[in-house]
């Protein structure tokens, strides 16, 4: 089998096993709800997959529930539940009217009933529900982009002015139980950021926000400094969270199957955040060092790189991530590969790059020079010139990005 | 012992590997030289000490020699050895005359003769002497950098117009054998890019050296013409290459003193070429992952990575990419570390950084932003703030980086 044979093999065991119906089955399998209401809010991306999945699951058991996703992400109905599209990356009317019927569906349960809450990634802003007027919250959003504030700045102030961030989806919910099952887009699997926490201990605090409006000299209206002075949750007793898919599941799963393949498998991370180019051009160094050993090996590298935008071409972090792999493993027994498990790559149809021993050579007898495509971000053109574009189409999960390095 | 004192040991065992004199001694103790005339050249930084070691062991075996080194490398005089110091990184009137000296002093050789040819970083503007006028040669290549060529174009043009490299000094030398001594600091240890290869074949070709004028449209006198048609040596059967200093010999050392310290170390490469910052953030990826396993492990890789200038700070490659892993390294038992082995990073006194757990909280407590310090290319201030500078002064040696992940 040739190396691009291998890397479909490892893409397809990865993907299997972050797929949100897996996690939802896996988590499930081992929870047990007593006997009261159980109400199911879902609010994500891969809402639609993971209540889907839990539905199949427990059926009937289900009272009712609320699913919030992205535009066309809904795959239609699914029995007594209320299905919602809405706005991401930023969150419109309809984010806030289905937060407001998740809230409504939680609101007075009691303490025999559960709450089974799905979530995944973009929850940030399909699961909103603001307490201050829209505008208000706007103008501090882009106060606080025009001081330079971070984005940990930003989201502990954001927290404070949100009915459900911040574990406040948690309180509403209060006394009934939440069982939690998340698919993670958030590296580190620091469960306070995915979504802002709607359902975990906020780890910020009224301190913190405070010293971030007087560092930036923010304006505040009245209604705002009242809420500021009310702390988020610190502690949520009637909360359990389960992560089953994750990066790390990703990445795990990849290992195993490049171990069947006969590859002696070395995991480095599951936090990879470090520019796409180098993270290549890294793997690529990795890769000549131990091709002399003559051992199979292989390299694995989850999370999510980032790229500069220096041209105006068309690619993706994954695709440049690859071919900048090329020109280090070139003439090599060697491939680097990488994609989103979304299956979508920057504003591309492919999910990611697949570059080997010959790529270089192919580009440059078409007359492509490597640096030139990196340097205007169009990797997408160039992987498509020698076979190198990953095309697996929408996958229905995302727990952000694997990237290998396979030496033959 | 803490981190900072295990980097200490692992950091001096790594140097002492790659000193110019452990190097000559160790390649010196497998050779034997035939019974005529014993001729030692030594060019480069590292040129006093490699011929001093030589000297002390093969005393008057050796009947004549020259020794090139920068100005302020030599430490005084050898017994029989002509010593020049030059310009470097730009060769001067003194490079020129120096190698005209080593020219003069190996022509006439007969079979029977050895010339000991100790190479180092450096000689590529040390060891020079063109054939062409020096104002066409700077007015080509101010032309090369003019039209974006790369490195590699620049040096399959110079090489025709130098008495010396691709290979034309081991021809000088013919039908006197040459027994080179390479100190690389060229990652992947390519023979014929080191110093431009005096003694070494020459990979590149007439017919790429005519292809770059073309495609440049570069001006040529009738005599740059007329030299364009003369090869250089594809084949030198006169000479044997040793490698005994590298940045290779750095990263097996180092591995050796982790693994003596209780670390389970793993070697990433010997060619890393990234940027600085990404390659630090890379290593506190690596570090998160593996922290988790409770086991003390190291990651080591060696090579030199490349520093984008966005500020006016002190700093060097070294030190900046030791920062970049602080705050991913933050409250971990962990630290990073990355120095220069000739003791020197950017244009500072620090050979490199360390950095570790309580790193980023010092320099937090500090009002200092580590992201505002990197922006600055300032590592040098806020590293001296942290007790992070890693001071060994001049060590004589250069080959190359090299960083170091521990996890405790």
């Amino acid at each position: 089998m040739s190396l691009r044979e291998h890397a479909n093999i490892i893409i397809k065991a990865a993907l299997d096993a972050a797929m949100p119906d897996t996690a939802v089955r896996k988590a499930l399998a081992e929870a047990s709800f007593p006997e009261g209401k159980l109400v199911l809010v879902a609010a994500g991306k891969a809402g639609w997959q993971m209540a889907k999945a839990a539905h199949d699951q427990l059926g009937g058991r289900i009272d009712s529930g609320v699913v919030v996703t992205k535009y066309d992400h809904s795959k239609g109905p699914i029995a007594n539940l209320d299905i919602y599209e809405a706005g991401h990356p930023v969150p419109d009317a309809n984010s806030f009217r289905a937060t407001q019927a998740a809230i409504d569906a939680v609101s007075g349960l009691t303490e025999k009933d559960t709450v089974l809450f799905l979530l995944s990634g973009g929850g940030s802003a399909l699961f909103e529900k603001p307490v201050i007027p829209e505008s208000d919250l706007e103008q501090l959003t882009k106060n606080l982009l025009a001081c330079g504030a971070d984005i940990v700045e930003i989201n502990t102030l954001r927290k404070r002015f949100s009915a459900v961030k911040g574990g406040r989806f948690a309180q509403i919910c209060y006394p009934a139980r939440v069982f939690t099952i998340v698919l993670s887009d958030v590296l580190g699997d620091r469960l306070d950021m995915i979504a802002s926490g709607p359902a975990y201990p906020d780890a910020s605090t009224m301190e913190e926000a405070l010293a971030i409006v007087e560092k930036y000299n923010l304006p505040m209206t009245e209604q705002m400094k009242q809420l500021l002075l009310v702390e988020t949750p610190k502690q949520l007793d009637n909360v359990t969270t389960h992560i089953t898919g994750s990066v790390r599941q990703l990445c795990i799963a990849a290992d195993k199957a490049c171990r069947e393949l006969g590859y002696e498998p070395v995991i480095l991370t599951d936090s990879l955040c470090c520019t796409a180019r180098d993270a290549g051009v890294f793997l690529a160094n990795i890769a000549r060092f131990h091709a002399a050993s003559g051992k199979p090996m292989a390299f694995l590298a989850g999370g999510e790189t980032v790229v500069h935008l220096t041209g105006k071409g068309l690619g993706g972090r994954n695709q440049e991530l690859a071919l900048a792999a090329a020109d280090g493993i070139s003439g090599m027994n060697a491939a680097v590969f990488s994609l989103g498990s979304d299956g979508t790559d920057g504003p591309t149809d492919a999910a990611g790059g697949f570059v080997d021993g010959t790529t270089a050579g192919v580009l440059r007898s078409q007359g492509i020079r490597i640096s030139d495509v990196l340097q205007n971000n169009d990797a997408y053109h160039a992987l498509q010139k020698c076979d190198g574009l990953i095309m697996t189409g929408p996958t229905g999960t995302n727990v952000n990005d694997i990237s290998v390095l396979l030496i033959g």
